[in-house]
């Protein structure tokens, strides 16, 4: 169960998109593994992708097709990455596209394909082709629940929010659903993420937007520091909203970059607290950096720390873990006396060692708890980053030590 | 169990160097956890210390000593790491060289402090103190073995080799022994390793033998990715030997370091061999890079990524992994068309894709093996590097979630 989100709340639809799900047999039976999202006519889309050299071949023809037309269509399957299939998963990639414009009738670079699951094996199309006519016979502006639990692997809940602002007196809708319980999960692989919203939004406008917005949710967590594959964020704006349009410049543009942050930071966090085997949902803060790439580099050091994600499996106050962490983070010239940890609001390490005043039971009245805050001030300036990470349990090491089969 | 590892071999006496193991209650009753070790007077040491910045007081402290004057002895406690200690941690290592100095009639400066254990404790000096009476009367040239034992914490062997090789027509033994089941075990803390040799060899010499050999050895090994508090590794030269002195010019240099780097090469893959809840033994070869620099880069990422080590734990041929490790090291434009990946001696990764004539019962082959090596082809350079690692195992995380007490 993920830590603090039992279920899907309420999606609420987004005027200018309809969605399907359908149970195409990519990789098991009786299951809905196949999404169309069909976006209006208006819609612009950004998209940020993996910076994996290995990137899937969905993930190539996405972007190639984004930067040549605006897109009428996204076709998400799970259950197979079709990556590192070489050369025929890019045509296989681009023969799903093929097969769902001619049905709708648009330009095959109006497609974006997206994959997750299985990595290295052929992407079977021909399972694609024969369910395509019944998925777009259901395209309904409510299908987000559907698709969110479509796009599923080894997640244990589908994930999903939705969020209402006012642009000029007119409502807009941002709703967002995404996938992944690992930041890579080669096997079943990847992290998605669907956002749209009825706004009218200038391209560069969404694009910066959906950049600024991945920058502080989806690049802010970390389960095992792996980097899928597959992953992919993309942001439809279908300008259905009669709200005026918005660019930079817009004074409602600051107003809507918040509410996909929000939407993102929320799905993001989703992930985390879904994330393989976890026990514990914990958000590491580095405040008092020189800038922000060395709070990060603290961050993911003690996020990506083994020692440290097993002692929050034990709800173990093992502090000195903690500190070693943050010492071999490779911060130059890091002057240890000026450092301080927190777990909670317990300060329990001060001048490079334990702090005087703390108490064992203090700490482990924080480690107790299912989401944990650990604080670290570096004292040599005023930058600060947040990272969010699930501890390592057993149960991890099991779901991943599996067979494939 | 270690893998391909039983029980420590003979250790040959190293003239010059008289060794004793005592219990001294640091932390557990009825075992051996204090370690005197004499250097003969002619005796030049060499060290390398961990990079972490919260490093423990005994490496400020001997790092300073061994800066001043040649060592005398060395004194090493298993239990307690006294790290995280602050202030009062420098006073006690500073405190226990003094107690050291007094009764063997040398200045505190030329004893080397090193402790191995807990965190955040304070070093019980009292005890140290009470027991070095005893330490000193049972000093002999054949206490190696004993003191393989002391040293260690939550390693399952005692780890040591000896070589013996010419110099001049002169026979010189170099002896080592280490400890450490983890690149950092802040709870068990450290890897440590002290090796003795009778040869002769000027001082900036020897520690250049020394960072050779430890470059190609202990920094190449990796179980968790973590860097210890307490990490160091010392060379003592004898000057007993009737050998001549040994200078970089000399002829005999380069076999004395060869063996040198042998002893330490064999004494890190003992640390990887008895990781914590190991079940393999890997190494990873990266070759065709265009430094040493970026094949360390794709080396660890895939010797660190848990997906990697699960599935080496399970035995599982799961070669999308490792490609998306691959993927994700970060080295600046990789054509992953020119990519090959291979475990054992079977090619499982070409032109971007699963090689064509990849059979699974080939990888399962290889993967059932306790030794694996996998070995990946850059093929954009003529670099390579090689380091080892272990799986990762439910009991790897059992036994880091375990309490302290």
């Amino acid at each position: 169960m993920p830590i603090g989100y039992s279920e899907l709340p309420l999606l609420l639809p987004v005027p200018g998109i309809r969605l399907a799900a359908v149970a195409a047999g990519i990789r098991y039976r009786d299951r809905k593994d196949l999404v169309v999202i069909e976006l209006a006519e208006t819609s612009r889309g950004a998209a940020v992708f993996t910076r994996n050299a290995f990137c899937a071949a969905p993930v190539t023809i996405a972007r190639q097709h984004l930067s040549l037309q605006p897109p009428r269509f996204m076709l998400i399957n799970s259950g197979n990455a079709n990556a590192g299939t070489g050369k025929r998963g890019l045509e296989d990639a681009q023969a799903s596209c093929r097969m769902l414009a001619q049905r709708a009738g648009c330009a095959p670079e109006q497609v974006l394909p997206f994959s997750t699951g299985v990595i290295g094996e052929p992407l079977p199309v021909e399972r694609i082709d024969a369910a395509l006519d019944g998925a777009l016979a259901q395209l309904s502006e409510h299908g987000w629940e559907q698709a969110a639990h479509a796009i599923m692997t080894t997640d244990t809940v589908a994930k999903g929010v939705s969020k209402t602002l006012q642009l000029g007196g007119h409502p807009i809708v941002v709703t967002g659903i995404a996938k992944g319980a690992g930041m890579i999960r080669p096997d079943m692989a990847t992290m998605l993420a669907y956002l749209a919203t009825d706004a009218n939004v200038a391209p560069d406008a969404l694009q910066s937007c959906l950049q600024q917005a991945v920058e502080v949710s989806f690049n802010r967590i970390t389960v095992d520091g792996d980097t899928s594959t597959n992953d992919a964020c993309v942001l439809v704006a279908t300008g259905v909203s009669a709200a005026p349009l918005l660019d930079r410049e817009h004074a409602g543009y600051r107003t809507f970059c918040d509410a996909v942050a929000e939407v993102c930071r929320r799905l993001a966090q989703l992930i985390v607290r879904d994330a393989e085997g976890a026990t514990k949902f914990v958000s590491i803060s580095v405040a008092g950096g020189r800038d922000a790439q060395e709070c990060l580099q603290v961050a993911y050091t003690v996020a990506h720390s083994p020692l440290v994600k097993t002692a929050l499996y034990a709800s173990d106050p093992n502090w000195g873990r903690i500190l070693a962490a943050v010492g071999r983070a490779g911060v130059a010239d890091l002057d240890v006396d000026k450092v301080g940890i927190f777990l909670g609001d317990v300060c329990i390490v001060r001048d490079g060692g334990r702090a005087p005043d703390y108490r064992e039971q203090d700490g482990q009245r924080v480690m107790n708890q299912d989401e944990i805050g650990i604080r670290i001030e570096l004292g040599r300036g005023s930058a600060s980053e947040t990272v969010w990470t699930s501890d390592l349990s057993d149960e991890y090491v099991r779901i991943n030590a599996e067979y494939r089969s």
